[in-house]
């Protein structure tokens, strides 16, 4: 529990033991396609997969948009693994959207209409109508979505995400170093392209921040929470990227008191990045986190998460934060499901 | 409260005061390009238009893809009036599924990859392989739906989907006779539609019925009732063509005891049907039924569903006894928030 500590020990104390739903929403920014910016996906030519893949695997156990299920070169397998188990051990369904990703899963999912972003370091990520039409599908989609739980955990799969999340959070003049998916973030790759889109435009103005240095995502889970917070309990399921939707819903409007973030103690250790203080500067609630422990993990590519590579995606810090708090499992029995699921997927295919 | 009126008491204690979640599946079937088979939609071009444009006036209160609310020629509303009146007297939310409708609807809808139907008066209605994939889809999605609810309402639109429920009905060699959303039911002209469908295949199997007599619909919400009941409570919300449903899923396997037909008295009255007797040859669930009493209406457009216009549709009846069970409220006010509706429309466009 970080922050806002009381707020933290009420929110829990609402959603314990109630109804719980996981969003999960893909998206795609072509940011992700500047050599060395992200690990998400086995290589370049893969990595417009690994979000409905996520999704797929989810869903299925296995991915039907690829043969395998999405993994680092070296065999880190996608944190949808963590979230599958954690899911699975309470019984909490869930639901796809695809707000702007490139390929659309092979499952039914809620379609938007929202366009994928575009490489922030050459031209704007996304059009103002683009913009507008995520918050406002996010907003229809919120108010249904929160309707149906006492809790809506939102989690994201967009490569590349935190350095148009860090660009954004640039741009509005918070102070932001953010995580990465690999142990040896390429902070000045990052922070290159950031520059360059902060050299387009000095709007402070949350439209055209995201306009000219988000992606999709963040625009869409941002109308998300307004509604969503109005209605039922939300966690926003991820690190640095939840800083930035967060800081865009401010301008969106939402219920301080119904929202935290819930996320894996590797982001918080991070020591590249700033995630509570960023938080504290843009709002004051709650951050939720666990650690799976993975490092006891029987598994190489499971420890690899406890060495700082993947850290956190799809909502897997979230996701495990929910099942603790309906079932009331000890993270030690969770570790022991996420080996069984990691076990299940590594000889089966 | 017909047919297995003991199942009927036991449902409907079951979900009395419960969490309701109202499901819109829209779909298409060229058979309805056929002159004079149906009245939903104005003209002919408009036709298409119909199932979004009543998804759109669900969620929005107005039309997107189309300039004004679904009317027949003279001005009788679409039975999404009653729907939506209804579900908002009782805070129900809704989600809306394109199971292959020609015409995408303009907000967050679930995707299913279902594709429309062809007119079964020249050609099979489905390819065997969308009828496979439609059944799957439809199942995943009851699945997920029924975790969120205590009771899932299923309502659909598609026009002249009473004459493809026909003919599956006949190929299955159930003695059907069928309402219509006129109150001359232009049935020679049905029955002969439904004559050159049979005349191409006397196949019972019922996969090989659907692809031959059916649309997409029938088969998308068959899946959905035989996971959606294993896990919950469900309101198959038509007339017809859910008997088509049930009498498809037969195949698919359902739990007889946590289902439920509901529709308005208009169709139970209809002389030219046999909802009840086609119900009790397929399965022994129990049929509810509401008379919404609009000859009490203040409007011409409404008392005309007395007179045997409309009589339902867009989940209508489900709709309004979902809200009854729910709320406690009686079918006087209820017909006064629905005469609100109609005024609002009405003066609004």
């Amino acid at each position: 529990m970080h922050c806002n500590e009381e707020k933290g020990q009420k929110f829990i104390k609402d959603i314990e033991q109630k109804k719980f739903l996981f969003s999960f929403v893909i998206s795609y920014t072509e940011t992700c396609e500047i050599p060395g910016i992200t690990v998400a996906g086995a290589d370049a030519d893969f990595i417009k997969f690994t979000p409905p893949a996520d999704a797929e695997f989810l869903h299925y156990g296995s991915c039907k948009s690829i043969d395998m299920i999405p993994m680092t070169p070296d065999g880190k397998p996608t944190p949808a693994l963590l979230t599958k188990a954690a899911l699975e051990s309470a019984s909490i369904p869930q639901v796809i959207i695809n707000a702007g990703s490139k390929i659309s899963p092979k499952l039914p999912y809620f379609h938007t209409g929202v366009t994928y972003g575009k490489n922030i370091a050459i031209e704007p990520g996304l059009e103002q109508s683009n913009v507008v039409h995520a918050i406002d599908y996010g907003r229809i989609l919120g108010r249904t979505l929160a309707s149906c739980t006492d809790c809506l955990i939102i989690g994201e799969s967009i490569p590349a995400g935190t350095t148009t999340a860090l660009a954004v959070l640039k741009s509005l003049g918070i102070d932001a170093h953010v995580s990465s998916s690999m142990p040896k973030n390429p902070k000045s790759l990052k922070n290159g392209v950031v520059e360059k889109a902060l050299e387009r435009s000095d709007s402070k103005e949350p439209y055209d921040v995201i306009a000219n240095a988000g992606d999709p995502m963040i625009p869409f889970v941002a109308g998300m929470l307004s509604t969503a917070s109005e209605i039922t309990n939300v966690i926003l399921a991820g690190g640095t990227q939840m800083a930035a939707v967060l800081a865009i819903a401010k301008s969106t409007g939402y219920d301080e008191n119904r929202v935290a973030i819930g996320t894996t103690s590797y982001i918080i250790d991070d020591k590249d990045a700033n995630l509570l203080d960023m938080v504290k500067s843009i709002s004051d609630i709650p951050v939720l986190s666990i650690n799976p422990k993975l490092e006891d993990s029987k598994f190489d590519g499971l420890r690899a998460y406890s060495k700082g590579f993947v850290k956190e995606g799809v909502g897997a810090g979230g996701s495990m934060i929910a099942s603790i708090l309906k079932t009331g499992i000890d993270s030690k029995k969770l570790l022991k499901l996420i080996d069984k699921e990691y076990s299940r997927v590594t000889t089966s295919q």
